[in-house]
């Protein structure tokens, strides 16, 4: 070959085709993008779906347990029960809006949100998410989907925290004193404990871990239902003389059930829409998996237990069973095997019953059992981490539980988020109840509780034309 | 360089490489075009999955219309609304099947559709959209999923117009009569004033917004309602002589508050779902958020007023406020702010309640609510849109409302549809019952009505077992 | 042209140009790839979410169970038919994971699966599909979502094959037989026969269809319950001397409605996620459309059934009327036209009718038309596949059934599966329950029956409080 042919050949290839291939991948580099894109958008749009999804799931245990408390109570207090827990997420929503979710999920310091505080006004670039995130809200950056999906979804757990409290002061608290604990308790508590572990605080830098909120919404809605209930005293005639209770019996089993069972299922929204995104959907399937077997093998022991202490199956045992497995697996349920949930499951059933038995003993009055399935297996639940969690089993690092090697360092920071949360909650919701049982009184009188506080409150009777006898 | 060394680049590169270039530019074309098919499968499969889904949650508002309407009135009557309640799905199903769809999303004219009338077996090439559209529900061609999705999508919605009827007319219609009524209303009425609007009609084209329905579903619902509740007259009991209205109470309130909880949920599919896409989901969480916001916001303003009008807060205003709330948001829910929709829903709670006293005065004896929620907040949602909207706040040009600068062009025009839909359907309604009056009568007998319509018309009550007063 | 510049063409056309090319579309290729990789986990994702809430859905179901069952009966024995159905899901979640998936999808030979049998620990790489996929659920491979998706969508349906039973025997049962013969129907009987059909099975290869469960599920369900029936006996007082069935009222119509619509909405799970796939949502909506319009027909003949031969509209043959027709399409849905599918209803509320009349004469005692429903129907369903289906209307290749020209061919082989399912698990059922009733017994004592088995049972009532009469 020649020198001139070399040279055009070299030319071409150097010059001319470079350039050509050059036009040809910024044609292609830029279809790919668009088509990035689109895959993008669809992605977005599928993580949206589920966790707005999620969140009606979640919103539909409202009616869960409106129907469990109020059906675990008297016929005289029914509308009381219904129209508390039927406003009482109407002011977790304005409440949660106005000022909850700025501070619990706002940038701030390790205590509390400070930034974008009111009325989810900061700014966010959602679904932006990790470092092409800019805005105030950082602690849910690692979700992709628009600012509103991730209120809406906080919004319905807040609501939660608060209905557990409606059960435990039933058939005894005055109305508009209960709408002011939920107003404050949405807005400010659960949110500054929520910062904490959700929202970037100081115990999520510490590795504390609760996947969908055993600690978060559970034992926070039992605390504050217990300051309420040591305050509140015993519903009249509940404790004989000598301390013995007498069992006041629920006047709507049906609707008990009912409750259980939308409570389970809006459960399947609570826990795996905790993901806040698809991916291939298999930690929502494990997680699906996870929370079912636990309130199976919960609803397991609950009835074994209730048949060996009571003689027979309590249906009332039986479904706060199913409830105990439910919240005990919500802190673990993406960090433990199938396995391991069934025995959290069995273990939660067991507690659940005794706890019935024991906050008797102790008189503290609790007429729908949300201590013993909320405020008992909320704090087992968030242990059950330190115990069973096994490392990266959906992809999660949270080191091993003690049952699988990894030793008393997991469980040590969860005990200790377990008590901080408790001790915050517990104190703050005291004073709470406290001021308001000076300034405006927190207890009906004793005649409206005999009467009813549906007459006294509401002017009104759930069960109009049908024969009732007390 | 030489003549041929510049001829053989230019050989090359004018002839040689553009045959490769377009070579690979084929494959990789080709390999791009597979790939985006693969995401617009995608994504058509999304945007069925959640309109499929959110048509689920549509039709489960049957149970929460058969609850709150059933639990409103006496137990004597319960199995006979409860009927009404059930049946009345299976009736629209099969009427907005055989025309219905047809009718209002068929091709036609500015008032009726006209082409693929009859079961939804017009020429229709769908998921295809706009210009790629080809068929004959144009109308419709602005959504990319399959037409079942669309048609049951619709279906569920109609469906609804018809239960609003039912509550309104309780305790002493006939139950034949109702059934023909309904089939009348989903068949042809509802879908005539609905081609209008949605379909693509005259207030379509004069730029009327009514995003999910508190024109298209709830007001018809409610004019339809007020022709036969004037045509049948008020419950026997109901107005004393000298017209004081004497309370009938519900015979049970928790099954009212379960159904209002359970449309609560509902509503989350038919004020989202009326996307009818997914995109990137920021459209569906606004409107879910002020969705919420107006329900909360009116359960606060109905309770308050319920207090001070009643001196104690009536459950059945707080549930009826958060209906209220729902069906004012319905319309503007795309096109307002959060804040507006709070404000809304202020109002919206403020007017169900003293609607309520408003009908007692006139004699009007709607045994549920029903026009105080879906009538009079169905005509208010509408025109909320002419004074709240903010144009494109999700996307959709609609205008400024007369509160953000656009002065009283868009209320005009909401005003206007708001009036001809009224006129054309309480006009039509009322001659509809009065022809069923003088044919078949629609009122059952006193003796009857005394007796309770349950055994009266299905022989057969809704409690045996129960003592029962009255 | 000289030969130096064609070889200087030919070098780099030949040499040069294929290099660069081969460069540049692996680059392209390797992020074609990677959208690729993109696209497939949102469509896993996405198909993965469907089958998660369309399991929820199913799920949901045992409210409706509960409700319908336990309104269907006296008052007396509410808690005890509300305990069974709640625990009887529990029952089926841990048996169905500790043996019964393993047994119906685990590879093995026609009769039962042999490997991966127990705690869904076999191997498999899913979400791989077909010729990719590796591990011992091959009968699964068609669907590409995660293994526990999979299971946790056919625990949802084994459960409700148990849940049938429960209505059946109701009122008369004892409750731990009850549960032991679940644990055994959900771990070893259904998963049997499932695998002959679902499981790759000997009916599988015949070319037998069940889209959804006519057989599989319903009619499994009812002939277990039909043998529980016959060995029980009927209920103390339902049939005088002479044979004249006397009627025994339901106690809660209101529940039996609340629980038929919760039915009706968890069938949008059953039957369109029955798909376990999502793609453009084309037979997603089919399914939908048919499951809802055989529904609405079935209410729709069901209503005129009754008034015929009742002489009024009984609400009860109404509700059961709309489970009938859901309960026929169930197999066929997939494989139907919407018209097919309105007269496949229309049988079918006709067939519940009379079926309750029938098994009355025969003096087989079902308190709740659970077998009317379930088994009449089931079996219907299943066979009309054989008479209705039209060849890939929906793309699976079912042949042709009898009235679209397809012979007697395809009608053959339904009647047989159904005739084996049948054998196998009436004898099956039959043995089993004869088992339990000469060791531990499976009937009350005539005693606690007369008092309601939920004093005898449970020691609690489920309406405490009202005046009851019987």
């Amino acid at each position: 070959m020649n020198r001139k042919l070399i040279l055009s050949i070299l030319i071409i290839t150097v010059i001319v085709l470079p350039l050509i291939g050059e036009e040809m991948n910024s044609q292609i580099t830029s279809e790919l993008t668009s088509k990035l894109e689109a895959i993008e958008t669809v992605k977005v749009g599928m993580d949206t779906l589920w966790v707005m999804i999620a969140a009606f799931l979640v919103f539909f245990m409202n009616l869960g347990f409106a129907m469990v408390e109020s059906g675990l109570c008297r016929a005289k207090n029914t509308v009381n029960i219904l129209a508390k827990n039927f406003i009482v997420f109407a002011i977790a929503s304005i409440s949660f809006w106005i000022i909850g979710f700025g501070l619990m999920f706002g940038d701030g310091n390790l205590f509390a949100g400070l930034k974008g505080l009111f009325f989810v006004k900061g700014a966010d670039n959602s679904p932006a998410v990790a470092d092409a995130y800019s805005g105030v809200y950082s602690a849910l950056n690692w979700t992709g989907v628009p600012l509103f999906a991730k209120f809406f979804f906080q919004l319905v757990f807040a609501g939660t925290a608060a209905t557990i409290v409606s059960g435990a002061v039933a058939e005894r608290i005055k109305f508009h004193a209960f709408i002011i604990f939920a107003a404050v308790l949405v807005g400010i508590m659960y949110p500054i404990t929520g910062h904490w572990i959700w929202g970037g605080g100081w115990l999520a830098r510490l590795g504390f871990f609760d996947f969908a909120g055993s600690t978060v919404v559970h034992s926070v809605g039992g605390w504050a239902a217990l300051a309420g209930v040591i305050l509140l005293g015993a519903r009249s005639g509940k404790y004989s003389t000598d301390g013995t209770p007498k069992p006041i019996m629920g006047h709507n089993m049906s609707m008990v059930t009912l409750g259980g069972l939308v409570l389970w299922f809006g459960w399947f929204g609570f826990n795996p829409g905790s993901t806040m995104s698809v991916g291939d959907g298999s930690v929502i399937a494990h997680v699906a998996v996870t929370t079912n077997t636990a309130a199976a093998a919960s609803i397991i022991s609950a009835t074994v237990s209730s048949w060996i202490f009571q003689k027979k199956p309590d249906l009332s045992m039986i479904i706060n069973g199913a409830l105990a497995g439910l919240v005990a697996i919500t802190a673990p349920c993406a960090f433990v095997s199938v396995g391991s949930a069934a025995i959290i499951g069995l273990i939660a059933g067991f507690f659940a019953v005794i706890a019935v038995f024991t906050w008797d003993k102790l008189k503290i009055d609790d007429p729908v059992g949300a201590l013993s399935v909320h405020l008992v297996n909320g704090i087992f639940g968030t242990l059950a981490i330190g115990l069973f969690a096994e490392d990266g089993i959906t992809g999660t690092a949270t080191g091993n539980g003690l049952f699988f090697g990894g030793g008393l360092k997991l469980l040590g920071i969860q005990a200790l988020g377990t008590g901080a949360v408790a001790v915050f909650t517990f104190a703050g919701a005291f004073i709470l109840w406290l001021i308001l049982k000076i300034i405006i009184g927190i207890r009906v009188s004793k005649d409206e509780e005999l009467k009813g506080l549906d007459l006294g409150e509401h002017g009104g009777e759930a069960y109009s034309g049908f024969q009732i006898l007390n």
